[in-house]
This record gives structure tokens, sequence and C-alpha cells, in this order.
């Protein structure tokens, strides 16, 4: 499997498939700082990032956005003094699309270019 | 008693007193969006705003970001597609100080011209 940060997302539909449970092992495995959480009945991931204020977590916040902007699939991003906690999931789908582990690793990638 | 966006905030202590009941009474009365919930046993202020995409909800999400990173008092802002969810409170005294609804206050007026 190439690596995620490789790949585009894909236009998803309302009638896509979720990822099956053997393609979710070998997805998160790419996203070890990532978790699964269920939220409002949806698996969803998500990870917390750190950063020494809020003024540097406030730019993450907005690499985050544009990211998704530009890609037309959009996150919740939870900004704090000194973290952000980013969610991805496909609510279309009630679930977790292939999209939202490729987005996940791209977020990775920008932190790794802020810090 | 003024007008809350009037009103500047002070710097706060930790040994600040969270306010009474009857000054949250009076505070609340000029806050009719907001509620203040208990989070992670403190009390705090949560307003969600809502937005016609998530440009314009990044957009606002800005515009708390700035205000709050100008005061030193830094809320929680949860961004989403078409919404955003502030928290006001502060966490150095584990409540609600004056500050928190002077900054709603704000928070309501930037939306007000935004919208």
């Amino acid at each position: 499997m190439s690596k995620l940060t490789e790949q585009s997302c894909e236009s998803c539909r309302a009638d896509a498939p979720q990822v099956t449970d053997s393609e979710k092992q070998d997805l998160i495995r790419q996203l070890p700082d990532w978790d699964i959480v269920e939220l409002d009945d949806e698996p969803q991931l998500r990870r917390q990032f750190k950063f020494r204020n809020f003024a540097e977590a406030q730019v993450f916040t907005n690499k985050v956005a544009d990211m998704a902007e530009e890609e037309g699939h959009h996150p919740a991003i939870l900004l704090e003094y000194g973290k952000v906690t980013v969610r991805w999931w496909t609510h279309k789908i009630g679930g977790l699309h292939k999209n939202d582990f490729i987005m996940a690793a791209r977020t990775d990638q920008a932190y790794q270019q802020q810090e």
C-alpha cells in the first residue's frame, strides 16, 4: 500500500462503503498517534496536537482548515490554549472513509512542518 | 450595571473570586444565547454560532481567537462545517470570572458584525 500522504482523496458519495475492519487495521498502522473513537454513534479519527501557546495553536488550526477547504472535506477542529484536537470522519457515510485516513496523515505532516 | 461589551477585562489572579450566584444571574441576562454548562467539573459559558459554510466559520474562529489573544484570555473554539462552538471560563479559578461574561458579550458582537 502506498503512503497515505501520497494519495489523493476520492469524491465520496453517500453510498460509498466505510472502510472494512481489515482495511482499518492496515490504515491505522500508518497513524500511530491517532485514536478511533465513537462519537454520536459514528467512528472518528482523533488526535490532540500540542503547542507552546495559543497563537501557534491558531496557526495550526488555520493550516488544517485551509487544507480541508481545499479538499472539500471538513473535520472538527478544537482550538484551545496550547493544543488543537482534530477529528476526521465522513458524516455522509456515518463513519470512516479512506479519505479520513489520508487527511489524518496530511494533518500529521502539517504538524511536523510547523514544529 | 453598564453593558458588558463596554467593560474591560480585569487581570485575573488564581485567588480571584468566582462570580456569585446573584452576579451570575444578572450577567447571564445580558447573554440570552449562552448556556452555563458544567464540563470537567468547571462551569463554562457556551454558545454555538451558525454559518453558511466552513470558510465563514473559519473567519469567525479567527476573529474570536484574535480577540482572545489581544486580551490574554483564551476560550475553547470548536470549528466545524457551518458552525462554531465557543466556551469561555477561567481555568485558573476553576469557574466563571466576570471576564468570561465580558468576552462572551464581545463574541456575540463579533458575530453580529460578521452576519
